[in-house]
């Protein structure tokens, strides 16, 4: 351990999809098929993850059918997912601790209503709420937004970048104890609190003010996994939890490093900004029975669905004709998801895998597979390592994943004193030992017809 | 009674607004002045909803604070409300059978969100979903979604008409049935089954399909609340309950004979599109008690509140140097909601009202003052008559007069006939006995790739 004045925990994460993470996951004998939209099966789910004492449940989410292609999607369970917002309010009221987190993209959104909604969810769940922000990579979303393509890379973050800072302003409409509910002399707010964002930017034109108070947070905590240049940097300025996908205890300590030095040349302490790379535990009393377990998986992916779980990672290129026993033809970079296609071009020509490999590879690419004791031992490395501050664990198949890494993991991390043995603190800042934001300063005053009035 | 095939039945929505529908409801002595964002309060008043068996429980919205100015904003609870689909999310899991409808509107969203985001809380509470599309009144919101002010009124129910046909279209992107969850033969849904809307019109480009199966009730109820010709057409044509304010039993059976007539026009049976006029119950065991609680909240009216609630509603006026206890100056009609505008002006000028006089009688417009006899008789009056198919009740501070309403007047509706006595279905469409759309048609079958492929 490093010389910090308090000891480092490890936090945890928890990445819910539906029936499960695996490509193949919902057709796990022991998954539920339904669970896409069965909310008793999430509420489930939550409850173990709280026994668990999770600091976060998180729901990934992209505004279009997740992926490219019939042939694929028909054979998954990406065709269809919950709303994340919605069902995380529908969560808070089943929860009492738990963190709750969900992706929103600021490309196709407008700041007013993401500041609204992730602000309410604060306020609904007691200063609960997380917001991961995206910048959209699925082709498909544009579609349906009114686009042929996404935004430009850059472009994305430029806007992503300017969404933020007006998302944050709004949060701060009303400063903290401005609401004051005085019903004898028949005040609601003190308009000294009043901060109008009134913002004019390249991208937005926001006056506000929010029409709700200041979030229990301050701002709900800001997730992020940039993994480009462009991304990490906008990660370490805004990000509070980044998440990351790494294959390598290396490679992990070079982002993590990475990550925290951006962070301290936007003037960040190395606490403001938590790692969590990605985990996907099978965890069985086992090794053999562990590696049975992702084997299992493994042979449910349809063949379609290999082809295709290559084809769209990479983009940009048609396999259809392409024997999936052979090699990868050539190709060259786009303007996707840069960093997850280098990851799966890099992985293939230094294995020299077949097409079937690199999906299998890739359905696979964040397993720790072994006994609670080893699964516990990768944990530890990694966080003493400093290559994770902790891990966003996403849970090959569901509820049974889950409840295995309550039952056997936990407990293990538990008696290595890595994480706590139950909630210390209420809100998802509170957990994550994140501070609590203060809110713009007052500025000089305005006269109150200027604040609000002109329409 | 009429000649129908079975019995009319008097259907039942509660307009609920935190801590209370009358502009000073929130200062009332029972009122919890923190009731806007206090969840457990509405927990509270939704499980008092189900004991007396309503319909549906209604969030009205905005997406800006609710007024114009800070002067009578800070005196009024409307500075701040929940983003009214978090809520009912919430709600969804703290109720069994209560409709929960809300507001969103159709000027300053994606068709995509608004689609998605109904079809989740139809699935999350077993087919209770309900959307109140409106066009956007208040003329904050334009400086929130970067406009100067409104679209114009024409062009706004433009672009709601071709967004509701987007939406029910992604709302039809899985036929019923297509999705199958077949684990063993790796199916998750039937392609002959997707309806990709692949829409191009003059507002919109959507290409969908919406990335969840159809909503439990094939669309969730649509309700809408035009008053102006073109907002009745609007509703005629979309609407399946149209909320109305009215002032007297003869204008609501000439709204009602209206909106049936037009809904003719579109082919619609006088079933098909309920009519529910705004009723804002203060309820007591004599007349002089009823009368004393509308009293105390109309006391509670600041004189900001009350400039600023004849200014706001008329528009484009400004009253600040106007004495409250003289008349209206004169003014014309302009681009905002017409109808309520032309309200305020013909109630002033028939009754020759100071501006005070004119803000009370807005701030109790809706208003029925009496015993539970005589409130039911209002009801039953009102439906017998024609002049409504049902109620939105607004009640003026809660809990309490949501509590007063389920304990004192429902038993009398029961007594008399006019509601049932427990729900008898599980869905919002069952309780108002409206059809299940069928959803589109297969139409000529296209290849796999022509459906989804493309990027
Ligand atoms: C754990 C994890 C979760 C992610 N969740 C989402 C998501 O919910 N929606 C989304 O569009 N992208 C998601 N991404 C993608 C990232 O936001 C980001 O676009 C990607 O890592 C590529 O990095 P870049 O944007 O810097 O090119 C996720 C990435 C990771 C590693
Ligand atoms: C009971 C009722 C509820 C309404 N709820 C909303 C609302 O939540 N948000 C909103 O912007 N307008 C709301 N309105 C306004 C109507 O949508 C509509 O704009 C108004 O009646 C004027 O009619 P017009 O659009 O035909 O001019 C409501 C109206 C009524 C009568």
């Amino acid at each position: 351990m490093s010389g910090d004045e308090r000891p480092r925990r490890l936090t945890l994460g928890a990445l819910v999809h539906g029936s499960g993470g695996h490509i193949a996951g919902w057709r796990h004998p022991l998954a539920r098929p339904d669970g896409q939209l069965d909310l008793d099966h999430h509420i489930r789910v939550a409850r173990t993850l709280e026994r668990g004492a999770f600091d976060a449940l998180f729901l990934a989410d992209v505004v279009a059918i997740w992926g490219h292609d019939l042939d694929s999607l028909r054979r998954t369970a990406r065709a269809e997912h919950f709303e994340p917002l919605t069902l995380l309010a529908a969560l808070s009221t089943v929860t009492e601790r738990i963190g709750l987190v969900a992706t929103a993209t600021t490309t196709y959104n407008e700041p007013y209503h993401v500041a609204r909604r992730f602000a309410s969810l604060d306020h609904l769940s007691a200063g609960r709420a997380g917001w991961n922000i995206v910048t959209s990579v699925v082709p498909l979303e544009a579609g349906n937004f009114g686009r042929d393509t996404h935004l430009d890379h850059t472009l994305r973050y430029r806007r992503a970048d300017e969404f933020v800072d007006v998302v944050r302003a709004l949060w701060d409409s009303f400063a903290d104890g401005a609401v004051v509910r005085d019903k004898a002399a028949g005040s609601y707010y003190d308009p000294a609190g009043l901060r109008t964002p009134h913002h004019e930017g390249e991208h937005f034109r926001v006056r506000g003010p929010l029409n709700i108070s200041r979030p229990p947070q301050g701002h709900p905590v800001l997730f992020q996994a940039g993994s480009s240049q462009t991304g990490r940097d906008f990660a370490a300025r805004h990000g509070e939890v980044v998440f990351t996908a790494q294959t390598s205890l290396a490679g992990a300590q070079g982002f993590y490093r990475d990550v925290k030095a951006r962070a301290a040349a936007h003037g960040r302490g190395p606490d403001d900004v938590l790692v969590w790379p990605v985990l996907a535990p099978y965890v069985a009393s086992s090794e053999a029975a562990a590696r049975a377990r992702l084997e299992e998986l493994q042979d449910l992916i349809h063949d379609d669905v290999a082809r295709r779980l290559v084809q769209d990672n990479i983009g940009d290129l048609d396999l259809s004709g392409v024997p999936l026993d052979g090699p990868l033809p050539a190709i060259g970079v786009t303007n996707r998801s840069r960093s997850r296609q280098q990851l799966m071009l890099d992985l293939a020509r230094r294995e020299n895998l077949t097409i079937r490999q690199l999906a299998l590879r890739f359905a696979a690419v964040s397993s720790v597979v072994g006994t609670p004791e080893s699964v516990a031992d990768h944990l530890e490395t990694w966080f003493r390592g400093r290559a994770a501050d902790g891990f966003n664990v996403s849970f090959p198949y569901l509820p049974g994943s889950a409840e295995d890494f309550v039952d056997q993991v936990i407990p293990e991390l538990r008696r290595r004193g890595l994480v706590r043995h139950e909630y210390e603190e209420t809100t998802l800042r509170g957990h994550l030992g994140l501070r609590r934001p203060s809110g713009r300063p007052a500025g000089p005053s305005r006269p109150c017809a200027a604040e609000v009035a002109g329409r």
